[in-house]
């Protein structure tokens, strides 16, 4: 047992973005809830617990480095939400995501706007800022 | 001919960096000077001098992607000094480089560390902080 | 502005492949329409439009490149079209999606040749050639 | 023609996984033919068949191998199982894709369990063993 | 501070490979004894002393990852060596690295082949095995 | 025994370069002789000896290929040299290997040309074309 550490991890978590980070951890919970609670341990009570970074600039990071994966869309979005959440503008994310062409090709970086635009899409729609199919 | 954009290219290539900036400039020139000059035109034109980011966050989002490519390791080396020149601590550096572990793996991680701790070390001679090498 | 650059762009990327690439282009509009235009400039612009290599030479080294990344379906297979689009026959692109098994692996093969499949048989349902869903 | 080493790869591709192989074979048919025999020749007649490795260590290979590509989900699932297939536990294989979060980072490793699951869930509702949407 | 998992993980480091595992630990403490601390902590400490898998299938897999990853060179060294120490043939690991030619491709196979080779002449020296360079 | 496609693929091995596959094929007889003949069985025999596709065109789609995946440098160096041995000029080498650049993000291609550098520089020492080192 290591409670602290995945208190700690936990309570980082829900600073980040606690209803994503909930659903993937869910997610893991029947086919390996070990894993799930590693996440959380060495994720997010490890590593962005530290000082040196504060959280918009972990998210800018990690919007980064999914981007230029190519092949982790579901954690990208994730993040791209996560950043929202810590305080990134959707102009900020474009703009790391774009610069990802630089750095991990044209794909890379065109896969990654996708999935900014879906995410975006998807908060509008909860939010209900673009509902241009239910006029008057 | 695209004297403007090579020149707004160029003027940013040199406040990232210009010592190292050149340094790849030059290195290609024989082999293929287009592709030098457009690096100075794409990179630093069209993407480092857009708005949205300023140049720390810049950085701190290519640290990441090149150390989550992991087969980078000169360009890797340059930015990491062109994220100090741009007002990035070592400390930020090393944190966004350890995160890496999470999305890329401890591989990734490590040999970014190392190509850090090499940079580091090189600016250590150059400035004259660590020469135990030249005792009395 | 680089009206001139932009121009160029767009009639190299028109006769690469008009089709697919106005499609590309627009689905990108809304997230990001400097990232679209920076397809055109750099992608079409900068680099198809340079002599050296016809386009059906480029099109076999794009094919190579994105059947070997493995993580970006959707590029395959609008350069899967192009290529088509330039000259190159269904049995050349085959043979470089297969040749790849030897760099990138055999599942980087088998689902270039998965995406090569979805094409053809796209382009023969437009075509009428393969209908046996409407028989009489 | 080379009867006996795609006689001897079919005959090794069986013991592996009779069911996934033949249809993995069948899909590429249409498209490439030449290339699903490739697949059972090089893959199954010169590396499968060779002594060295049992069956059960290859495929702990094969699954670490393809977590870590991170974009080969169809193949990753085919050898998930056939690793069940000649012996290995979902225990062990849970375990093998967990490890890969040291070396090919956590989003890897998630998504090579959610292909595990997906197999493990097939296998549960072919086999009868969990279905709790049929009540009473 | 946690320091049973530290010395939980530092006890199976010592169990794979007590020589190289010191000196990774120890070319990280300057540029970050954290990040050496996490590797103890997360990799031996969380990961390889779960139960599941015995040390031997855990390195094949491990050597199966890093020669597919590619540019990993160094860490692939350190685990052919741990491969070797917990167990593994010679015959093993290169049939390990071999077999990433079917899913990784060729190149990494070759280069996963020659760092086996260095490690292999690296250990006969030491043994003194082979020394063909000290006749009579 | 594989007789007929062994001399197949060392014949194919020949006319694409065989100063350079010699010299592959000798570094791996001593680490993994049987890996060496599968390098000739498969690659050159199963693949490269297939009609489709000349070999100009082969080695440009495999420049494209070793380029994109950035670490496989060795390799790269092989095909550079063969590309030329075939028939491709320098500056088309040059064009696949930047073009690179927008699928697999400029520091694959820089290191690429680094490469193409390199191997363009020891034709170049072996023809005796540029020897500034030995004036008068």
């Amino acid at each position: 047992m290591d409670d602290k550490r995945y208190l700690q991890g936990w309570e980082k978590l829900k600073e980040v973005d606690s209803e994503q980070g909930e659903r993937v951890i869910e997610s893991l919970n029947d086919i390996s809830p070990d894993f799930a609670r590693l996440i959380i341990e060495f994720g997010f009570g490890d590593i962005y617990s530290r000082p040196g970074l504060d959280l918009k600039q972990r998210e800018i990071a990690t919007v980064a480095a999914l981007t230029t994966l190519g092949n982790a869309a579901p954690q990208l979005k994730v993040h791209i939400h996560a950043a929202l959440n810590v305080g990134c503008s959707r102009e900020e994310i474009v703009e790391v995501i774009m610069q990802m062409a630089v750095y991990a090709g044209f794909p890379a970086a065109i896969n990654g706007l996708f999935a900014a635009k879906e995410v975006f899409a998807q908060l509008d729609k909860t939010l209900g800022h673009s509902e241009p199919e239910q006029p008057t």
